[in-house]
């Protein structure tokens, strides 16, 4: 058999990710997870694609926010629209995530479930980061997809539980990562049923229902899985209540945050980035039993550059 | 290969539904369907399982409300709350859903999740339905056993979207039905994070999260499953919202209702069972493409009796 993570470097944090998925699928052995039991839960945001300077779904609402500011003017005196028409990046990492993330959400309000995804999918589909000089959708990590394909061929589900918008997530989440959007748990504006041609639609409305980070990420995992996780990815202080939930059921448990040291392949930065910062994360992860993966140490590529398929060949 | 649906009797009915899940299946056929999008939604109170005269989870509160109303004896004030400490089950049937329901979930506050699951499943795997003088998991329908297992066997993936509470159902959906319980969609309560023993645990209050009936079903399909079913089974006006997103999607799509016109059986009610009355649903199903399944002429069994495995021999 090959190496199931060639994009990971030999060392301490691969041999512990390969000895768990083999100990955990190793029928009759002490650790052995049931099938069903497998659920591994990964942050989207700087876990599974770059979210740096701004998370992609916030440059989604750079691009948006002016149409809804020209219908409401008044909206101009909340920091984060105001900022975001001023191209103001430096005003916007130094707000709190849930401000910014307001208007991203916002601009999802009166339109339909079906209108959100093309329009979200028309912007993905050729919007550009503004340092990494290629699509977003192109600034995928290629050690993850391998990741997330050694679980799946092991038997674990493998879920995306976000801060972004669910439905913004799901317009991608099939074709990036392999997960279907039944898998995709995230933030959700409230939504109402509207007759249509006899039939029935659902409009987005401007009304957050649930701001996935934090405590609330455990809570959306409860509801829309109904079991505990027994692996768990993220990078942010915001994922540390859906791992600790993941390390304190009973048997075998792994999880781990991403740390972002790469000054030169990606970026480096944790403590004091506002709009994701890893400070708690970092101090207590040895108390915890958290592992921390370093970029720069553990990972021999990045993104999937020079290769046009952004999947990486995952499919 | 033998009969998929034996306890179904020859008939239109039968016929239609064999031959919406042959013709969608037929790979290069005009009405294949994909098999990620083939989703299949079931109500499951009096679709998948008795309810008459009371849901269930109803007489799970009846067991559980003395507990409350001592420790909160306000609550008697309430119509349902009285009503079931005085076992006044006419009056029960004659409230709205909503407000029966309540005490049902207010059984649930205060409890940790693993708390209520265990107490849930004490009663479960012993409690008698007053009227059959069997346990109330020996009440399923075993046609719509058979149903759920050739949708699956198909490639069809089934979900329960439930008024009762997911909490409730998770607890006996995989036994019952086959269906884990993510795959589980109800009603809620909020929840909160606890830290316990250095660990987290999630508590259950006493507020509704989402009521899981009528519109809101659509909405819970749209945040959970995030795809439009193509195949919805129900039995009430509340399962109409679901049933017509259902239908309203492209492409080939089947929807049922379950009518309760066996009192031999089971029982008869429709227009006037307020818990779940049918009234809308069969005065427009035929307007609606809705197609309507008679327990007495269509099933020739309904319940596993006499069978030791209250699944019938699904597994």
């Amino acid at each position: 058999m090959g190496d199931a993570l060639p994009s990971w470097n030999d060392g301490a944090t691969k041999s512990a990710i390969l000895d768990f998925v083999a100990r955990t699928t190793r029928e009759g052995g002490a650790d052995f997870i049931a099938p069903a039991e497998r659920i591994a839960v990964f942050d989207n945001d700087g876990t599974l694609w770059c979210e740096f300077p701004l998370q992609v779904q916030v440059f989604f609402a750079l691009a948006e926010v002016k149409r809804l500011t020209q219908q409401d003017p008044s909206l101009l005196q909340k920091p984060a629209f105001k900022a975001m028409i001023d191209g103001d990046v430096k005003t916007l990492m130094s707000l709190p995530k849930q401000q910014v993330f307001e208007p991203a959400f916002a601009t999802h309000a009166g339109m339909t479930v079906e209108e959100f995804h093309a329009n979200a999918w028309r912007w993905l589909r050729q919007a550009e980061h503004p340092k990494l000089r290629r699509p977003f959708m192109h600034n995928t990590f290629v050690p993850q997809h391998e990741l997330l394909e050694h679980l799946r061929a092991n038997g674990f589900k493998t879920y995306i539980v976000t801060g972004g918008g669910v439905e913004f997530v799901r317009v991608v989440a099939q074709q990036l990562y392999g997960i279907p959007p039944e898998q995709v748990v995230g933030s959700s504006t409230k939504m109402k049923l509207e007759e249509a041609d006899g039939g029935i639609v659902l409009r987005k409305l401007p009304e957050l229902g649930s701001f996935d980070d934090r405590e609330e990420k455990v809570v959306n995992i409860a509801l829309h899985i109904g079991r505990r996780p027994v692996f768990a990815f993220g990078n942010s202080d915001g994922d540390l209540a859906m791992i600790r939930y993941t390390l304190g059921g009973d048997g075998p448990r792994m999880a781990w945050l991403l740390h972002h040291d790469d000054a030169t392949r990606e970026f480096a930065y944790d403590r004091d980035f506002k709009l994701s910062a890893l400070r708690e994360g970092l101090d207590r992860a040895g108390e915890l039993g958290i592992g921390v993966v370093s970029m720069q140490r553990d990972w021999n590529r990045v993104f999937p550059e020079g290769n046009d398929d952004p999947t990486g060949g995952i499919a």
